[in-house]
């Protein structure tokens, strides 16, 4: 079985799972559960989301949260924005965060209608934007988002030569903008993955594209996040996101109490329990999640929560 | 991706489940969750355990639940039991049931003394008389079950070395007992298994008995049973047990709260998406899925029944 020696897991439960969850949450409970997650051997942490307090009245307190995190050394802590009056928040609280942009854009056209109000021209029109006010405000592009890239609950299933060719469009903004991008993100935004749509896709954009890396981004909407997982695994891919205890989920899917992310402590269990090396303390981990239950007021998906890691058990049996 | 063009998924959600929930089934219930269950496409259902009522109250009602259900044509309907009582309780009723016998052992010694009172040679003991007491009975030998197969909450990890002894010890009690068994399956009974102990244990278990059929048990109790579930099929395994919305779990292994089996419309998900025929109608088990947590008056582990399938997505879309 030939599968990586390491993965980068990046941890994106704080960012996306107070964003859905319909309660206020308290400040100084976000705040507690990214100090948790600190503690846990992450390299990185999206902690807080500028957007129209407005649309998510979740993250009005993006500002009061990073204020209030106390950052770790080695640890990477960013935000997400979609616009110019985000990035002008994050731009003011730069000294705690690693501020990055992204080109993001959907391989289903109906679901950027759906979710952003914009067409595939649209998508792009507004990407050639942001990224022209990320270069002017100094801030990087670090990757190319693909979302949907594996189905999609407005337009039906979605294939490998569509996130191919969203990969061709974001290529093409960077390249008009002067700025050069590596890494790419399918995100089964919507929990369409399977194994063989995760093998399907990957294949495509590395026959297309042999000098970006991929990483994937995974939702269990349908409990197949973790087979996703593994064969993204056995196809060689190093970067995933995840979020602690299966938090978030997407807000404009239209599935309200379908599970989230994929698990930040059942990927980790998945790849130590196989010899692959994530740098995270999954005990560690299980506590911030059952923190993040305590938090949120309900039961978050994750199966490890309840059950704990296998090393626990080894110790109990030795 | 070499992957089988169809499957057979075993239903044990009726027996498995109603054993670990804690309040009292009503009898009716019960029977109304079977009979949704024969109309999902299923071709074996378990759906009763002949077991001590002292040790397992949940099951005192089993022969009225094989009195009240509908059996449908072509559906197999089976039972468990573990000793001669059990045996002579499904005797009585065996015109509504498929009647077979397993030469079950563990692969951990500790789990056994801890869930049968049983050591190696008394596990082996009890089953050669359990095999004549069925001989005797009429009653045919259907396959080796060998539980704990990936790890052990008492014992830490299993090796397949002895997995491989455990499969020998039950091949031999079946050959002094002039009895033939081609199938054998593993059971991760307390969730240690990842797709390479998976891979790992399948391997050792082809290379030592090429004649046997493997089929797998597995749960989800950390999360990883789909990805398990997956490794399975590629190495071109067709039998697979699974237990509608994720009901059960193993009341031995001292984990209560932790989910149960690999739940069977994810599993026939997971299948039929990737072009692996089931035979099973993925929308009628979610609603037997949500009518099963009706019944136990909670919510059970799997996503499906929240997200529903792709397939309904696609008629929205088309």
């Amino acid at each position: 079985m030939d599968l990586p020696s390491s993965v980068v897991i990046s941890e994106e439960g704080p960012r996306e799972g107070f964003q859905i969850e319909p309660g206020p949450i308290a400040t100084a409970d976000k705040i507690a559960l990214i100090d948790a997650l600190s503690a846990c051997g992450l390299r990185r942490i999206q902690i807080a989301s500028f957007v129209n307090p407005k649309h998510v009245p979740g993250w009005a307190d993006a500002e009061a949260v990073i204020e209030g995190f106390t950052p770790r050394e080695g640890v990477e802590y960013s935000a997400l924005w979609f616009n110019e009056r985000g990035l002008q928040r994050a731009l003011a609280v730069r000294e705690k965060l690693t501020l990055t942009g992204f080109i993001s854009l959907s391989a289903s056209e109906p679901f950027a209608i759906r979710n952003l109000n914009r067409d595939r021209a649209g998508q792009i029109e507004a990407m050639r934007k942001y990224v022209r006010v990320h270069r002017e405000a100094g801030v990087p592009i670090a990757k190319i988002i693909v979302m949907a890239a594996f189905g999609c609950n407005f337009a039906g299933d979605v294939s490998p030569a569509e996130v191919v060719e969203t990969v061709s469009d974001a290529r093409a903004i960077a390249r008009d903008a002067g700025v050069e991008v590596q890494d790419v993100t399918l995100a089964d935004s919507m929990g369409w993955a399977t194994p063989r749509r995760v093998a399907d896709a990957i294949g495509a954009v590395r026959e297309s594209f042999d000098d970006l890396r991929i990483a994937l981004h995974l939702h269990d909407t349908r409990g197949q996040g973790i087979a996703c997982a593994y064969e993204g695994l056995r196809l060689g891919v190093t970067a995933f996101d995840a979020a602690v205890a299966g938090l978030g989920g997407c807000p404009f899917a239209g599935q309200p109490g379908a599970p989230g992310n994929i698990a930040t402590e059942e990927l980790a269990l998945l790849c130590e329990e196989m010899g692959i090396a994530t740098g995270l303390n999954i005990e560690a981990l299980i506590e911030a999640g059952r923190l993040a239950e305590r938090i949120v007021g309900h039961r978050l998906p994750s199966a490890a929560l309840r059950s704990g890691t296998l090393a626990a058990f080894r110790r109990r049996a030795a």
